[in-house]
């Protein structure tokens, strides 16, 4: 309907792009993708996409700005060749904790995203586990926002039998509901993590366990991991309150500076995370789990193209 | 910069129009609002307001496809009778809850309403507490979107000293977050309630109290009261686990069928809520104070008004 | 071109979208429509429509506003849903007849519909006898605007040989023109029926009839009975001149009150119209004959679907 | 609130415009526009207008697409020189007949024109006597639409003592309730023209008189004279159906070819329109009286900037 | 993809539309294209486009406004006819030197232009040679600008033996760039001609050649001729400056008056130009040669039409 | 009319920010910008501009893409917090070379940048020295593009005695017509540089002077220094041709790697540019003569603020 299928990476996530192209069973388009001496970001094609239906591949994790004006640099030049349809298939949306005016005088960032995608050209976006699903509504195209959780809950679904009366943590209140979702996956209770301000010193935090972990194996899952810094402060905690092993499950390895110090030094007997970020050698710890999305992207691209219900997918 | 000030009103809370009309010292506007015998909603607006800086208020509660075309078509006067600004105050704003696409092949109703109050005309908007903060960014026009909470907590502050032990216990885990917020300015704990559909009956729900309660007075927290059937659930759980007085406090006062019937036979010591949605007589409990809204809507139009700083108003 | 046809029906004319359906041999999409407690509508459709060319038939008779939304609700369910193209079908426009500011300081709501209509997600629009052909440029989609008063004047031609030297009367002036168009086809002359406010008091009318209908047979014709007032007092005008029997044709079945109580108790022989508006048992007069426009509804889907030309259906 | 007013006149009308600086007391600025060799239009402004409340005043009569041009092209140099605010003045505005579909595959021009204003820049509008006043609705910017049926209902009601019985007559039966309102305000009766296509000869057209005009002066009513077919034809059967003296009346004397030559040879006593179009001198024929519409338009201007009611220009 | 294909042309360029649709082999769409008596232009299909991709052929030559405006209502029509996509394609764009602003307060009519054509309703352009390439920069909308700067020097290519150590002078220096890559495909030297305003005379100008043009054929380069001076004192100062035979080409044959007078009585041997803009016989000098852009504006077409790379027509 | 004047400056220019405030008198707005680990970049006001008239100084030079989305980001948070009119002041605009497709599928991003700065919520815009003027057509806010030709020029005119038989000089044929002017304003000759590739290498160029350069001084100007390649050659071209002394002149440092160290090794007597970009220590060679652009900058935002003309500083 929207003429053939055609996939391009930008340069952020090219082992998952050609995943997905293999997933596919469709070669990734050519296309020069460069950085002049002045910072200029060029793209050309190698051939023409008139009439196509076209998926741009490129998540925005750091170089943060780079990857996004490249996406969106892509996308018009997708649409300047006069593409029938553009999707912008993002697996890790940046800014997307910048998601509401939580103080005053301050930006809504992921709405500005989500108005530059349209702009740029893009009918359609494909994205995974959103910090929060109202992003959807930012958008004025419609979209396909999947989750990855599927892929992690099964994970420890198969594991469940080695694990001693687990019990799901969530490091962070907003991500309640979510943790809520994992747990009764997989069949077990909650506790959860308070952190409140110091009456008397705004930089220290007070600290509480809500609900029962004393020796029972904890699983800590959020949506991603930025520093680590709660993660870190969560894990110390459980174990105080007399945790057995602790895992850690997230979709995101966003993993800025100092996230893989902090983990490193952790007591925790696996990680658990996805490839909608790239994690670069060094980064690779030992005790990290990779789990690749890129059968569920290159499924929902297939289905987007032929023109098939997404929702099935998750048989809902 | 934008005329004088003129306040208009729909015929959804002429009460709380009038007050915040009373605060400003500033009249309301005449105008005809008139539903034909064909159903279809006229307005007629008594004076020009050509280059003046119109607040039309009309919150969207029951019924509420007729109040929110009312408020779209008096926008809609307004702007073709060449006011200068428009902005819209809609204390309660309706379809709040439907702002994520949580299941395939469903609505995103919140960021339609932005849509349909952007494309009637309006410059601005200002409400208060929307179910998540996110639907700020449904709107490209600026707004104010401000919280009764602190009105709320203030409340319980003050009778905190007659109060035993208590705890904050939310009934949502969506909201556990604001629920934190409300028990760090009480200096007070928390619990949360924990719902989970039966893995054989998915009608069924178990139900668990994370965290403690008993011989505890108890604040159930949350942004509105629809039919009443989480909080009675809520209500219910927090005693069999030995909690001292309920008390309840939420912000928009929806009371949709049964809620009312529901809350006058729990056992709650106190209703504390808004009048961010009007309450018939019929539906004024013997336990419910009603705190007004009017004085921070009232300033936040005069600030807007003026081009000072709204944020001000919460020492933020 | 647009993927295969499909037909959803929100809850205001089902016989209607049946009669459609069946006329096209395509089934009715399977779909929730909900309203909650709350009065917020919901929409779920139980099947994907992504990629397909999709035609929602919803009339906005009573209730106007929860109509209207709801045709606006699923239209914007079916863009989330990717559909390729939207087809709003509304026998019945509402807010037709606010098409203009006649008077200082009104809205032109039927401007605001369109506006809403387009934002909520619509690609094309299909409806019946527009109040004033001149809204077709309210909407910056493409629509396909049909005429009903084909089936009526075909009907009134049918049975010409048995009507007595008849003559076409219109009771509003602003409906002359259409009105001497249903007069050519039928080959006969034409009144007219002149209103006018009092000099001496507003609220009275003197009414005139220009033209000549002693002892002939009269047919009204309008676009829409609403409450009957006007048609009451053209009935008992022509009678007062000396008409022989009259009869009543109208497209769209409005019937607010008290149009029913009013038609039944005036001597009119014959109340033709469509069920472009659906009309209760209740409302059903014994000299009430109701035409269906299923059939070129249906037709003009099809057309669409195909990209025929519509306007061959009505041989120009 | 807009900054000061400033007048821009186009080459269209500039006596009209003249005369309107001249009742508001502001000059016109000034201006080049030059028509190259090329036939491209360019205009360069003598002064800045940054931030100022700018109006442009440009009939779109003959040569009309020159005209046009001319008015967009003067609107886009204004809002690129950061007019604070646009109002376009088009006393006459071309394409208002194009207003609707009435036959397939045809344009809606006067759809095109209101977007086309849009998008040159401007802000607001000011005309008169819309062929169909559903035309504000083409238009997302507000606008005022004035009426000059005041002033020529305001000379016949002076020149009423003379008249023996009047009657108001319309060309056209999509005139007759505008008529109706003339003859209101005159205080007289009516009378309707009716052309119908032959059913032999699709060429030929029967007339009919609907109403009596025997031994009565005439006044026939419209909203411009085009080529002055439909005129003629009118006073022709009226006289052949005995009335006395005839006049002529309407708002726009767009006087098309072969419109003059027609009216010079007809038996009419006066021809009373206005300059919302200007009239050359060949075309000033000795029964023709032009009222002016600068004080009309120059007070809207006035109120508009200032910020005060227009309706009450006219008492309502 | 788009449905068929289907050929429109407006009234200004009707031989190479003929053209065009010989090369494609698909007949031009019927259509009335009608200018009434009050100058209003009407456009009415034969038959339906509904769901076809259309191509509506249309230069901007003079009678400008008229053709402009043509092709701005035949768009809307096609769009109101619910056409699948609409491609306007303008051999010669009208307006483009007015691409910036390079003195105060005046137009950039260029991107109105574009505006305009993309409100009615384009989905698409083609054209040829804009005057500058950042035009293309103006449109939303994707576009094929081509260039006939290739059929131009293919010509002297095949001519280049018989001409004498020819080098290639540009009349402006605004064209320098364009002038080095005509020379290079001749692989001939250039010169520039270099126009100063005196500083005593403001009207007076100073002319050099900078470069060698002694005893060598000049060919002499330019987009367009619009009135001809530039090229006249181009011609004669290079003769001054001791030329061979001067050649003159360029792509669009503006020739607005007196530009045909000047070129007759000019020194040139040979005058090399296209068909973008039609040529009526008695501007056809004896050394006039027009090349016709048809086959490359029918192979555009066919490889939009059929989503193929238009790039490769160029061997880019 | 907009409030008060607001300055806030991104953190790409500091100092030239600093040096507008002083011209202006104003001071720089308070505000945060940071750039979190995860790089996403977050910006906080100080105070409120509701209702204020703001400019934000953002130059985009390198880091290019962190500066973009920063100027971005800033203006969208300006925009939330309800500024009345907010300018983006952006002395050199980042992707100006990039204005046009020269090739097939690429983009034009320099009008990406334009719609990005819109949709972030800019209403105006002002910048110097565009690459290409028709740059302003890409917006369709309005916005002033200064040149900082008139200070560079004035330097030369006064060092006019002490140069001998200067002529100018244009490294890129593009360049030529702003070379002309130059020329024009210090009254001398011009000569050109002429690039062409090899016929047999596609990589090697032909160099050729078009025009005088022995003996005489020679300046070399253009609007940016870029990595310098095209400088480096046009000096030792010159050379080669026997000119005297070099200097060279244009408004933006880009000065990408090798810029720097090239310029250091070529002959040149003096550069002099300006601080629309800023320069490091590092870069600052002994022969580099900086004016700055920050007194027409303050002096276009106050005119700018107070509604007074901006061409009146260049007495045009």
């Amino acid at each position: 309907m929207y003429g053939d299928i055609k996939l391009f990476s930008g340069t952020a996530c090219p082992d998952l792009a050609a995943d997905i192209a293999r997933y596919l069973g469709v070669p990734l388009g050519g296309r020069d993708i460069v950085k002049f001496p002045n910072e200029n970001i060029f793209v050309r094609l190698h051939s023409s996409v008139r009439g196509q239906d076209v998926y741009v591949i490129q998540t925005t994790s750091a170089p943060v700005s780079d990857n996004l004006l490249e996406l969106l640099i892509t996308i018009q030049t997708l649409k300047l060749d006069s593409a029938a349809r553009i999707t912008a298939v993002v697996p890790y949306l940046a800014y997307a904790r910048s998601d509401k005016k939580d103080q005053p005088r301050v930006p809504i960032t992921a709405r500005l995203v989500a108005d530059m995608i349209e702009v740029a050209g893009a009918d359609r976006y494909i994205t995974l586990d959103l910090h929060a699903g109202q992003i959807q509504g930012f958008f004025s195209i419609p979209g396909d926002v999947l989750t990855a959780f599927h892929i992690l809950s099964a994970y420890f679904v198969e594991k469940r039998p080695e694990l001693i009366n687990p019990v799901i943590v969530t490091a962070d209140l907003g991500f309640a509901k979510k943790g809520r979702n994992f747990a009764a996956r997989l069949g077990t209770g909650m506790a959860f993590i308070e952190k409140r301000r110091s009456a008397n010193d705004a930089k220290a935090q007070a600290m509480t366990v809500i609900g029962d972990v004393r020796d029972r194996d904890v699983i800590i899952v959020d949506d991603e991991v930025d520093t680590g810094g709660s993660v870190a402060q969560a894990v110390q905690i459980v174990k105080e309150h007399g945790a057995r092993d602790v895992y850690l499950s997230f979709v995101h390895p966003v993993f800025s500076h100092p996230a893989v110090e902090r983990l490193r030094v952790l007591p925790i007997r696996e990680i658990v995370t996805t490839d909608s970020v790239p994690i670069p050698p060094a980064k690779r710890l030992p005790n990290l789990r990779v789990l690749s999305v890129s059968s569920i992207l290159g499924e929902v691209i297939r289905r987007a193209h032929e023109g098939r219900s997404v929702g099935e997918m998750f048989n809902e």
